[in-house]
């Protein structure tokens, strides 16, 4: 009943051979040589005496069903849909097939919240340091002095492990920290970013597990799943990972490592205590659980008193901890550095070596100098002067404009506060109301692992002055009120 | 017997429990409380005794057979080592356990090839472009003059795309060549590498296989195997690919893709004919695979006519294209691209996202500023006149100094000349030779999938100079000599 022919040596102007049989049947459908209802042949048969593999086959019909042309039913086959088939229309133009992995990283980037494009509205939703305050000249200028003095010798690849002057005055800084290490420890990498996937790659494999926070840093789950890695959620509470639950997961074989954010959560913007960072060590000691220490806002502290990173109490060498200064400079100097010990040097620099070669050494001899040379503790210390001033106007904003019941953290470092709402508030619903009022926050359920709603969210105070801020808090607590009036409502009808 | 007290919440101090059981088991066998030939209790036993997993007995006693205090027979149990053990000796100091992937990663760098460190030798084993050729100043000010104009906004994060103007200068580019592009379908990356590892995980997942060249890239191959892909190799010939094998693994359901070099082949410095690019598109899109054509030396053809690239003979969108800067300016700029269309490059941005979220702004731009100028085009004519000679150099220096029924390659563009020896040499024996004479070449083992010997070798000329090229062919023909009179040898002995 079919008549299928096909151009096998397709050549230049050639399709795949699935989509010449699924192009075919098409034409007779539209043509009625087939009507609607009419059995298509079984896959087999049709493979049979087509003498293709009956995946091709398969894939073509599968092809046809997505464009509502033939109805498969399970057991029974695959029939001509009813309804109109334009005569002539092409079918959706051919693209290669994704793989899983791919594909799932797709649809995370589509889940994303949209904050809209309301150019007046107060950003309180990025984590991007505001380039208002970025050393942007003083760093053009030693970008051009290493470039004058290092010749073409510094376009060269510089190898997987990065610029050995950056690698000095790295491990000089975690020095100051109190962690025991020199250059030779120092593996940089494309920014925290890359930091994080090599890290992930040096211990679990795909289909291996990985403890993370909930909530946690969103990009971490994406790549995470990106490598095809499982992630299991460890509760956070404001003073840290909850360590029963921890060690409930780091007990698991499967589970490799633990990604933890200690200093400045994100998005929670709190730093946990000494006594808690030692039994954290001590529950991954005991399971011999590698932990990435993620460091990334470490020079952000404005107030208090700086408490030890857990690669500083590390005494088994399970501690990889990766630093940034994406937040601290600014992200478009990509340079971020794991350090680690013994073969996890090697291993990390086989990784490196395999996702990119080397990274550019122009960035990374001049962000050496501008540290040497002083100008990036001078640098510190007006930012520092700065946040805190935004973190105050923030808090006090929150303090005056937000509900009773309503309640926030109050970091001592970094950009962000989490606020907690009443329970009931879905604040991914609310960021609609936000955006059309003219604030942006970033909704909590973009932190959890499965996305499910939350009543918390989260604010920067990076790329808002303190103008901006106390203006953004004033109309979120407007929304919050409203829509607070409503899940109230919603609540009582519930109970009646 | 055995005396064993666990510290459980083990803090700041704690040892993984099974190094406690490990150490504790030792110390006792050091001090004679445990005997040579004495057993130890079962795994399962002294677990239950201990209230630990299994798991953490069992690795103990590993731990303890790997440093040889105990033996362990297979149904009979495990038993105090024979021989001396030396008091409070420690055992190794404790790391946690690589993933599978990166140990193999560390294997594959293991097992690179020792040039030595002999400062004189002729180095024409790496395919680096030679520094004493890049415009360093010119695209240094470049750089600076961006900068200046860019302000802080060029230091922010840049989006996973890549600046807009280089997407830009890229197509326009591309368009020269006959592809059919534009900017939004110009992804950019970190470096060629990183383009080839995103390329991959598009369309393969760990497990799937993919199709390569053999001989390749050896980097491609650390690459395909940290990701946990499989490569299948498909020899190639002179002219290309061998396109009745490359069916017959296109057809298999388990290779998802085909990543090919067509001009400038690396290692064999070919490329192939307009007719086998279409025989070899045909095959590709009779079973649907996409195609990743790496054209890393696209800008470098100094002799003959230009053959069109894959992408501008793709009909089917099966065509990833890859580009780079890294052998026709310097390694330093760190940008390649990809060019690909519709859901691609969504996929494609996902994937760029969760590695590294953003490339260094600044020398995209600058990059983008120096080709549109024309200072990239004038650079290349340079370059394109000093490699010819130095091809010819090396040619002439192959004629005149090798040995009868040695044949080599030759290119049109790019650094490399594939150099086929008498069969029975392995020129990674060849190469030590060298070394201690003087002259560096890349076995051609290093391009086989497995590693196996090989009677081939890569020579380039890319770092050294017309003189420094002829010096080292002499050397190099002499030593060729030397073994091939051994080898000879060596085979009579084998007829005989």
């Amino acid at each position: 009943m079919l008549q299928i022919s096909l151009e096998r040596d397709a050549g230049r102007q050639g399709r795949p051979v699935y989509r010449q049989i699924a192009d075919q049947i098409r034409a007779q459908i539209a043509v009625e040589r087939m009507t609607a209802g009419s059995r298509l042949p079984p896959i087999r048969e049709l493979a049979r005496e087509l003498r293709v593999n009956r995946d091709t086959v398969a894939l073509a019909y599968e092809e046809l069903a997505r464009v509502g042309v033939v109805e498969a039913t399970v057991g029974r086959g695959t029939f001509v849909a009813g309804g109109s088939v334009v005569p002539g229309a092409e079918l959706a133009p051919f693209e290669p097939a994704l793989s899983p992995l791919a594909e799932r990283l797709l649809e995370i980037e589509r889940s994303r919240p949209s904050f809209g494009s309301a150019r007046e509205a107060v950003p309180m939703h990025a984590l991007i340091p505001d380039p208002a305050l970025y050393p942007a000249d003083a760093f053009r200028r030693v970008l051009n002095r290493v470039l004058q003095e290092g010749g073409p010798e510094l376009l060269l690849y510089g190898g997987p492990q990065g610029h050995p002057r950056m690698r000095e005055a790295l491990a000089a800084r975690l020095r100051g920290e109190g962690i025991d290490t020199d250059a030779r420890e120092q593996v940089l990498c494309h920014g925290a970013s890359q930091g994080i996937a090599l890290a992930l790659r040096l211990f679990a494999d795909p289909g291996d597990a990985v403890a993370l926070e909930e909530p946690t840093y969103n990009n971490v789950l994406a790549t995470v799943s990106g490598l095809g890695l499982k992630a299991v959620a460890v509760p956070m509470s404001e003073g840290g990972l909850e360590l029963g639950a921890l060690e409930r997961v780091l007990e698991r074989p499967e589970v490799k490592l633990l990604y933890t954010i200690p200093t400045f959560h994100n998005p929670m913007g709190t730093t946990s205590s000494l006594a808690q960072r030692r039994a954290l060590l001590g529950i991954a000691a005991r399971y011999g659980k590698p932990v990435i220490e993620d460091a990334y806002e470490m020079d952000l502290r404005f107030e208090g008193r700086r408490v030890p990173p857990l690669a500083a109490l590390d005494t088994d060498g399970l501690v990889v901890h990766l630093s940034s200064f994406s937040k601290s400079l600014f992200p478009g100097v990509r340079v971020g550095a794991l350090t680690v010990r013994g073969r996890l040097v090697d291993a990390l620099l086989a990784l490196k070596q395999a996702s990119d070669l080397s990274d550019a050494m122009p960035l990374q001899a001049a962000l050496a100098e501008f540290i040497e040379s002083g100008a990036y503790a001078r640098h510190l210390g007006k930012l520092r002067r700065v946040l805190r001033a935004r973190r105050d106007a923030l808090l006090e904003a929150l303090e005056e404009h937000m509900p009773d019941g309503v309640r926030w953290t109050r970091p001592e470092g970094g950009y962000q506060v989490w606020v907690e709402l009443l329970e009931g508030i879905d604040t991914s619903e609310l960021l609609t109301d936000a955006v059309g009022a003219g604030v942006l926050f970033a909704p909590g359920a973009l932190f959890n692992h499965d996305g499910r709603p939350s009543h918390c969210l989260r604010l920067t105070f990076a790329l808002a002055d303190e103008r901006a801020l106390r203006r953004g808090v004033a109309i979120l607590g407007e929304v919050v009120r409203k829509r607070g009036a409503v899940a109230g409502r919603r609540a009582d009808r519930i109970h009646i």
